[in-house]
Formats: structure tokens, C-alpha cells, sequence
């Protein structure tokens, strides 16, 4: 309780202080007797709107920072059904979507009783099939066996949606099948090479991160789902590349004619090159929003810049705001941070359903 | 002195017991006898081979380091003359470079009364042009500067390999031209681009870094240069293409017809892919030893598994041991290691002519 009261001063100072109002005593004293009697607090909605805000600006992972202070907070902490819970987790998704015109939200959820156990809302399934081969996404294998369980019908492909899974305080989770027309899918093409599209390679088009903890002014919220835009590498060099992931960079160097027994014809690196190349494109193609590594670099740069002209230090977790790619040519790269967690922030949760 | 004692006894400990033979006591007992007659002590030959060796082990930033064991040391403690110094560097680098099959090799120079001010033996001149304009490597500006002003003659090419400048204990520094024939460069083509040649790239072949001071045993060796072999991205993606070194990215970029104005196009991508592919090519054609980054993570992944097997903790610096080009698709990548620093190792010195 005590360690609560602290938490929620510092954060109370901080806000009073970074948006120009004087005097927080009296909500100071607020907070005090509300944390005696219940046990905790409640944020207004304009300090929750400006947690949210420095949450983000916090993350030392993130390198889209620059945009920080547009995010958009819903407050959605009164609701206290699954089904309306629901309703409101596919509100996010069409907000966020908005036509191709991402828009950066969060949703706030009851910070005790509300549970969502995936780890991006829209995320594809892996499977393990008979003849011990993988297929969908690897890292999905553990959740899909365990929504298969809770009674999801699975399609065994290799982009399957997964559906949501809430729990409310201690009821057994529900299962929700997200709407196909809500998550807008992006295929995969290559500006130049024609036989790219028959890969039949595709990505979603909003990363909408679900698993972690937003942690504000000493409260912990379990569930607060939230999203930017893609960085054209998270899906190309990464999602798509990775071994243990899609593992797709054989398949694509055998398509340019590549060898790939050997290291020293780089075809991992020219692979890497025309996937990045195609999710650019095809986003763009779609008309959705997707930034380059180059340009998120540019971007962070220049937030840097502008925290210290603020006269606050950026803190920044180096080896996850260099990009996988061409790292030496960005600027980010020649740069060095202090890697301090402060508060507020997000923080990574077990996996609920282990 | 106490220090350089107790740190004497460390290395003498860890060499014994790693070497496998017992009672280092008598040894010991000679060095503190050494130690408090002359204020330092030697090491005998095989100590000092040794000592290199667990150095270069020791490099938490060197990705190379499977090959530790096999390092040549060339024991120069008693040279007291600037020309047999100049004499014993050509060796060395005659030795090391070997017709192409490169040898790793350190020379160990004595360690109070020499010094070497280049910050690898052979590297290019940088030139402030009366234009205001740069030529060759902007690295090196300052150092060729000073070289200009010991009386050495620039000729402002883009790649004048600069002379080398030895100091003997407080004598002014001497000023000797590297014979052009002992210095093997790699003139650089592309397998498929017959204009790359044009560009009249090149680089030399060897890397022989003589600015890092040598530690063991608590003795500090300032004049010990070592090399190994190229990996290829040192040349492909930092000397030749970061932005404030040679910054050929554009000029490449041009030449495969790409627009240089926009990020979405990956054109510094695709560049470096043309000049990685180019100097593996290159160093391969003229029989040069080279490594690339695919192979070196391997390899260093090997290191790390034969460590864990000699129940020794490996140590390293992910943000120099993860190479700056493709870094998601190296296994490197996605391992963490303890950053601490070990003796005997080598460190930085601050540039002796500032
Ligand atoms: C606006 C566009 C955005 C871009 C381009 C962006 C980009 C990125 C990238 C590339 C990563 C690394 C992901 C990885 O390697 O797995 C990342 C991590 C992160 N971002 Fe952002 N981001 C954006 C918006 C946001 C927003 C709106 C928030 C929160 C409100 C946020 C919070 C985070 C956090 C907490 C991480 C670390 C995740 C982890 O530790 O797994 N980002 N971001
Ligand atoms: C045998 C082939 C070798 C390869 C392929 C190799 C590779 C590398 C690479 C790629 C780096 C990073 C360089 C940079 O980014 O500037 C590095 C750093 C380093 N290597 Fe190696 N290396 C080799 C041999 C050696 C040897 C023989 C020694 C010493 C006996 C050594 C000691 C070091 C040290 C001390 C560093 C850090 C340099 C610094 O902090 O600036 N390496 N190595």
C-alpha cells in the first residue's frame, strides 16, 4: 500500500508538472484516502489519457516514439462483461485500422478483473501436424493447442487468424472469433518479380500488442491492448525470415535462382532484400500505413532531439531500437542510451494461460 | 606495485592451471623477488604466448575468437631500435599476410619504450581539401595532418596508405614509408556488374590494429599490433559505405539506377548488398583470406559451445559481436552474454600524437 502511495505521487507530480497545472495537494491528499479505504485508486480520465502517454514514451524498446503525445486512450474501464469487452476490443481494431490510415490507440481495461490472453489480438495460429512438421507460425504453437482446447475450430493453414481469449476475474475463459471483414490482411507482392505473388505470402496490417502490463502511477493493468503501425522489418526480416519463425528466406533465394548451401553468396541477405522490398510495397499497394527502417530511424532521431531540447533524457534499450537490417547505415546505430526502466511503462506478463 | 603483484599472480594461476602443469609457487616467488628489485617483471616466452592467446580470448567485442588458440606471437621485447622495429613490422606483416592464406599474428614489442602512433599499420590518408571537401578516409584526417606536418609527403588520392610512425621511449617520433610491394590491396569488381570496376574501389588486406594496449599479468605492453583476417562487412558496410567514412552508398546506388531521395526504396540496402557481394568476390578472386557474416556468427557460435564444454563463462559484447548487415538472420542475434571484461585483454589508448 505504502510502495502504491508512492508510485502514485511521483506520477500525480509528474503529470501536474509536464502539463503546466500547479498545485497537486489537494489531489495528492485524494488519492491518500482513497488508497486507505479501498485499497486503491482511480486515475481521472485525463491523468490515465497522459499515463498512457508517458507509458509509451518510456518503452526503451520502441523506436516509433516520436509520436508519443497523438495517442489515442480509450477508457474502457467500466465494462464488466466479456461480451461488451468484446465489442469494444473489435472498436479498437477498427479505429487503429482506419482505412490504412493507422491510427496509435490504447484501450484501458479494468485493471483487475479483465484478462486477455493473446499476445497481439490478431495474431496467426501454429500448428504441429501428424508428420511432426510445423505449420503457421511456430511461435503460436503452445496458444493454439490451448485454444483448441477451449473448443476453437482450427483450419490447420498457414495464415489462420486466432480468436480472442477473455477471462473475467476467475470465470473459465471465453472464446471469441474475431470478424474476417475487421482485420484487414495485406498479400504479399513484388514490384518486380511476378512470381512473388505466388508465394501466397501475406501479413496483417495492425500489430496490436495484448500481452503486457501498463503500469501507472504505482497500478498495474492487466489488460491494455495497444498499437502502432508496422515497421516494414518486424515483418520482413523477422516475422516472415526468422528460422524458427515463417522461414521463409529459402524459399524466396530458390525463386531468384540462388544457391543455398553457401554463406559467402549472401542469399540470406538478398532474400532478406526482396521480402523487405515487397511488404514495402504491398503496403503501400494496399494503402496501408508501414514505415521503413531508414525513415523509423530518422523518426526516433528526431525525438531524441526533442526530449533533450525538453531537457529530459531519452532512456533507450539499444540492441531493440536497432533495426535487424542495414544497421550501420541508420543513425541509431552510432548512438549509445542509458537503459533505466521509469515509470510509467509497460512490462511483459507470463503467459496466463501456462 | 602491490597491484601489478596480485594481478601478476592471477595470470601466472590462470596460465598454470589452464596450461595443466602444477606449482606455479616458485614462479611467483621469482616475480614478487623481480617485482620489488625492479618494479616490474618478465614474463617468459611461453607466458607471454600464452597471455596473447587468452587476450584475444578475452575480446568481447571480436567476433573471430574460435581461432584464439592458434595465434602466432612474435616475441620483439628486445628490440631497442627504431629501424628493427620498421624491420620486425614488415615481417609481421609479410608473415601474417602469407600469399593470401592469412595468419593471425601479434608482435610484442617492449613495453615501456616503444611506441606505435597508427591506429592500424596500414590504413589510408584523409585529406581537408582547400575546397573544403574530403578525400580519402575522414578518419583519418587528424592523424594524416600530423603525418604531413613529421614531413611525410601526401600525394591526396583516395588511397594513400599512410607512413608509419614509431616512437622510442621519449625521442621524437620517426616517419617510414611501408614498401608498396609488402602491402597487398584487393582491387574490388562484382560478379555481375561490369561498371563496379569503374568505381575504382579497393582496399587493403590485412587489418592489423596496433593503437589497443596489451594486458597481461598486470603489465601494460603499448606497442603489440595484432590482425586477423577481414570480415566482410568491416569494409563492405563500415569503411566504405558509413556516412562520415568513404560513403559510397550513393554513388553505388546511382550506378544500379536506384532513387536516391526516397527511404521506401531501400536503396542504401540494396547498395550494401552490391558492395558485400563485391569485396567477398573480390578477396575470393585475388586469394585473399575473408570471412562473411553468416560464417563468422557460426563460427563464433562454435566458440562459445567449446567454452561452455571448457566450463569457462564466455563474455561479449553483443552490440560489436552481432554484424551490421542482415543481423536478425545470424544466430548471434538472438543470444545475450555477460559484457564484463577479463585480464589479460586489450584496451583503448588515447591517440599518443593528440
Ligand atoms: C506508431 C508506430 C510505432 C512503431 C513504428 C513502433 C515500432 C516498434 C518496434 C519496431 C518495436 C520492436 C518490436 C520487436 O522487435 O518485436 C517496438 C517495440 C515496442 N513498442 Fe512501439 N511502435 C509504434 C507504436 C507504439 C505504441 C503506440 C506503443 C504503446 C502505446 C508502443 C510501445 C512499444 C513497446 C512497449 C515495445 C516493446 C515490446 C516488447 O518489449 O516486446 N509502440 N515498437
Ligand atoms: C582471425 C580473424 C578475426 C576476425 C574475422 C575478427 C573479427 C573481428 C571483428 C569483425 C571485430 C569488430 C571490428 C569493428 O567493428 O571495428 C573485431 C574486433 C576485435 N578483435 Fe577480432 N577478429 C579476428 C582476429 C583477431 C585477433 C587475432 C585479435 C587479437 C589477437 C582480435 C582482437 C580483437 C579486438 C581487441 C577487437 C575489438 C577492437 C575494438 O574495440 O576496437 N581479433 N574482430
Amino acid at each position: 500500500m505504502q510502495a502504491n502511495f508512492k508510485r502514485a505521487c511521483e506520477f500525480i507530480h509528474q503529470y501536474y508538472d509536464e502539463s503546466k497545472q500547479h498545485e497537486s495537494s489537494q489531489r495528492i491528499e485524494g488519492i491518500k484516502n482513497e488508497i486507505s479505504t479501498s485499497g486503491t485508486y482511480k486515475l481521472t480520465v485525463d491523468e490515465l489519457v497522459y499515463g498512457c502517454k508517458l507509458a509509451w514514451r518510456n518503452s526503451n524498446r520502441c523506436i516509433g516514439r516520436l509520436f508519443w503525445n497523438s495517442l489515442k486512450v480509450k477508457d474502457k474501464r467500466e465494462l464488466d462483461s466479456e461480451t461488451e469487452i468484446f465489442e469494444a476490443i473489435k472498436s479498437h481494431i477498427k479505429y487503429a485500422f482506419n482505412e490504412g490510415k493507422i491510427r496509435s490507440v490504447i484501450s484501458v481495461f479494468n485493471h483487475q478483473d479483465v484478462k486477455i490472453y493473446n499476445q497481439q489480438l490478431i495474431r496467426y495460429a501454429g500448428y504441429k501436424l501428424k508428420d511432426g512438421s510445423t505449420k503457421g507460425d511456430p511461435e503460436m504453437l503452445d496458444f493454439t493447442k490451448y485454444c483448441i482446447d477451449l473448443g476453437w475450430e482450427p483450419s490447420f493453414g498457414e495464415f489462420d487468424v486466432l480468436p480472442l481469449v477473455l477471462q473475467l476475474k476467475n470465470k473459465t475463459p471465453k472464446v471469441f472469433e474475431i470478424p474476417k471483414e475487421i482485420i484487414p490482411e495485406v498479400n504479399l507482392e513484388h514490384p518486380h518479380f511476378s512470381w512473388f505473388k505466388e508465394l501466397q505470402l501475406k501479413w496483417y496490417s495492425v500489430p496490436i500488442i495484448s500481452n503486457m502490463i501498463l503500469e501507472i502511477g504505482g497500478i498495474q493493468y492487466q489488460a491494455a491492448p495497444f498499437n502502432g503501425w508496422y515497421m516494414s522489418t518486424e515483418i520482413a526480416s523477422r516475422n516472415l525470415a526468422d528460422r524458427f519463425r515463417y522461414n521463409k528466406l529459402p524459399l524466396i533465394a530458390e525463386h531468384l535462382g540462388l544457391n543455398t548451401t553457401k554463406n559467402r553468396n549472401l542469399w540470406k541477405d538478398h532474400a532478406l532484400l526482396v521480402l523487405n522490398e515487397a511488404v514495402l510495397y504491398s503496403f503501400e499497394e494496399a494503402g496501408v500505413q508501414i514505415v521503413d527502417h531508414h525513415s523509423a530511424s530518422e523518426q526516433f532521431m528526431k525525438f531524441v532531439k526533442l526530449e533533450q531540447k525538453s531537457k529530459r533524457e531519452v532512456t533507450a534499450d539499444w540492441s531493440w531500437i536497432v533495426p535487424p537490417m542495414s544497421a550501420a547505415a541508420l543513425e541509431v546505430f552510432h548512438h549509445q542510451w542509458n537503459n533505466e526502466v521509469k515509470s510509467p511503462n509497460f512490462f511483459y506478463r507470463t503467459p496466463v494461460w501456462n
